[in-house]
């Protein structure tokens, strides 16, 4: 399999845990985002929405979208399961998933940011709209896992949410949020990165690295 | 079951289609977002993240997030299926759905608008934002469809995908953008439309209308 990403891409970096995580081996194809390599007629071949990452598959199939990756990995190499098999776990992993990927990655990325540049805001405004949106939205992410055991979001062994939990971890302290107070967050961002699967996944052990 | 909504909420729109396809009957609470009922207190202890829909089983449990919502319904209410089941062909509704639920829907929503206009944007440049988002994001998923058959996004019959382009479209349409050229989505949006479902869920069909 040959993933296309970039080292600093949050939802490319939730695939490279997921195929670390099940053992499985793929080559990377790296897309420099701050210059638009993702936009170049090639990629968008594979890709229309200009985006990483993608996920060709050795018949040539495409997938793309971070988190049907990660499902599909899910159904057709179960183990490990990174989605509980009770619907209801699987519903509540997946809305804690969702929250990130929809409701704060999105708005606190690249082209928001640029359009707010372009609107009048200062660098300072810039930077305390994409904090407040990290602080906002982890608040009620540790909300969301405030009634589970642990040391994961959601129990004994990671699943999809850590898998989102932890590069958005990394993006909310970028931009200067004091995490501390979300313990079960914290936690579980810990438990994680302790892993060699996420290790491995990390943006600084990429090979297109900066 | 109880269904947390509000009329004109994409993501509350997304799930009502597929309450009614499943033939599942509910009860609707509106809260309304521009007067911000959804971060109301009592709201909050039922969804943290304070926005819509929020769906509570008879037994109480309260699933969050539209797109794992539709999941839940799908696996413990399979007919009919909203999501096929050959593994390719759900990860392909699912990055359609995503491609919409992530990277277009969040990025036009109220609260980029009103950071936006907090920036210096006059309504003009917000209202050609709203549309150029709409617009780069629907061509793209005009071509993550290119090759199917339709009448639908995926075929004979309406999937994930089509429960997330037909509130999509209706904004896009809000917007003011030209989405004639997009045959493919044009098609799957009217198949669906003509649905009783897809007529039951929509906005001017609700209680709470304005």
């Amino acid at each position: 399999m040959k993933l296309h990403g970039y080292f600093r891409s949050s939802a490319a970096y939730r695939v490279r845990i997921a195929l670390h995580m099940k053992g499985l081996p793929f080559e990377q194809v790296s897309h420099h985002l701050r210059r638009g390599e993702q936009r170049a007629p090639d990629y968008l071949a594979i890709n229309p929405q200009g985006l990483v990452p993608s996920l060709i598959l050795d018949d040539g199939t495409v997938l793309t979208q971070s988190l049907a990756i990660v499902e599909w990995l899910d159904e057709t190499h179960p183990a490990p399961r990174l989605i509980p098999v009770d619907p209801i776990m699987r519903a509540k992993v997946r809305a804690f998933a969702l929250a990130i990927a929809c409701d704060i990655h999105p708005v606190q990325n690249l082209k928001v940011l640029v359009a707010l540049k372009r609107g009048g805001y200062g660098q300072a405004e810039i930077d305390e709209w994409a904090k407040a949106v990290n602080a906002e939205g982890l608040a009620a992410c540790e909300r969301l896992i405030a009634n589970e055991t642990g040391p994961f979001c959601f129990g004994a062994s990671p699943t999809l949410a850590d898998l989102c939990l932890v590069p958005q971890m990394a993006n909310a302290r970028r931009f200067g949020v004091d995490i501390s107070g979300w313990t079960k967050l914290v936690a579980a961002d810990a438990a994680a990165s302790a892993l060699p699967a996420f290790q491995a996944a990390a943006p600084e052990s990429q090979p297109d690295a900066e």
